[in-house]
């Protein structure tokens, strides 16, 4: 891939995810000021559809022309890369890619590479009920041999619950029953826990173990850091295989 | 002003204080679902040249052309509002807004405003070498009757060395050396200390005093979050008496 000079960023999905994610970007790309960072454009448009709502059912508001217009922005702008800091929204990745000249990362697929990089086999999957329902992991997991677990229904029921009750509203996580699903995907064999949802990722701030836990937002961080040209520092010790795929 | 409905953030000045700013406007903005946040288009032209390095030497690359152009950017995608996260790029604001048919507002104009609905009388100011050696705060001081004291010259090496040297590199702060500057400033009869640039406004996550400190960076983000007409919350106490001036 042609190094990218001019990064557009699809965002607002939820916004405080996409902060999260330019944080990542800027904390983790090696700069002494502030020009050795990326130049990108951010669109973050809070007002998109709910995904997840149309994704389970469809007479809800399709957020893909909303998405599609703001792709067409940023590629009028001259980005020479897409990236989209949201699990969700890669059900509307085809369309959305489809619809672009710009080449779009896929969060799902580096993720899924990144995991078979280290060698696992078996992961459990948290994310939205969209996500889960759409298969969107299964897809990028078979050609790998990899096996994608995902909650029970009423394990995802709390899993949605800390996305759109607690995280997205700013109240406070109830990291017991987190903890009660991750034991849970931990006994039936999963070797890693995949946060694949980017409202989780903000859970890394309350500290979770780096060892036990990938993050797709990490990945997506990563990737788009080498893609870019400049150099990734500070990720955790999972990501020092990825030197490899470089 | 009309409520905005489409924030431009011109940005990149640099890009961490960017992040942060997007940060509190996510954090402090009343939401219960993505929808409730502001719509915005985030320009982060990371290679826009130096600011402080143009003021000081005007043989540097003039700064003022990129911003102009990011800020026709944003225009053009049909922003109503445009918000400059950085003090020092207010060296150029007039330029800027004699160049923009939308509105901009001005940190440093509300921050003095801020300061003395507080009433504030006298206050001490760090922030970049350009913005200091420009008189950038006192434009805005004499009207109002505030008196704005500035560093030392040997203070003001420590502050330029924490902004560039730390907080631009990712290194750690040397906080012993700030608290002196702060100390000698509170010394001379300031009531408070204004975090006048928005690398500065970092060193908030260390955890300074919100009774000491007036962040200019939170000034922004309240009436940012005011002017798109969304409800700010969870703000410094100081800011209960923005609601009069609401």
């Amino acid at each position: 891939m042609k190094t990218c000079t001019y990064l557009g960023i699809l965002g607002g999905l939820g916004p405080a995810s996409t902060v999260y994610f330019c944080e990542l970007l800027t904390s983790h790309t090696a700069a002494t000021c502030d020009a050795d960072h990326i130049d990108m454009l951010i669109s973050s448009r809070a007002t998109t559809p709910d995904r997840t709502a149309y994704i389970l059912d469809k007479n809800s508001p399709d957020p893909l022309p909303v998405m599609l217009s703001e792709a067409h922005r940023l590629e009028r702008a001259g980005v020479d890369l897409i990236v989209v800091p949201c699990n969700t929204a890669h059900y509307f990745y085809d369309g959305l890619a489809q619809g672009c000249q710009v080449p779009i990362l896929n969060i799902i697929d580096e993720t899924c590479a990144h995991l078979s990089r280290m060698g696992v086999q078996r992961f459990g999957l948290l994310a939205t009920e969209g996500t889960i329902r759409a298969g969107a992991y299964e897809r990028f997991c078979e050609p790998r041999g990899l096996c994608c677990v995902t909650p029970t229904k009423d394990e995802q029921a709390i899993i949605t619950d800390i996305i759109f009750g607690q995280i997205k509203q700013n109240k406070p996580v109830d990291m017991d029953a987190f903890q009660k699903v991750v034991t849970s995907l931990r006994s039936l064999g999963c070797e890693k826990i995949v946060l694949g949802c980017t409202e989780l990722s903000l859970l890394k701030k309350l500290g979770l173990d780096d060892e036990l836990f990938v993050d797709s937002l990490d990945v997506l961080a990563y990737r788009t850091i080498v893609a870019c040209g400049k150099t990734p520092v500070g990720f955790p010790s999972s990501f020092d295989r990825e030197e490899v795929a470089r």
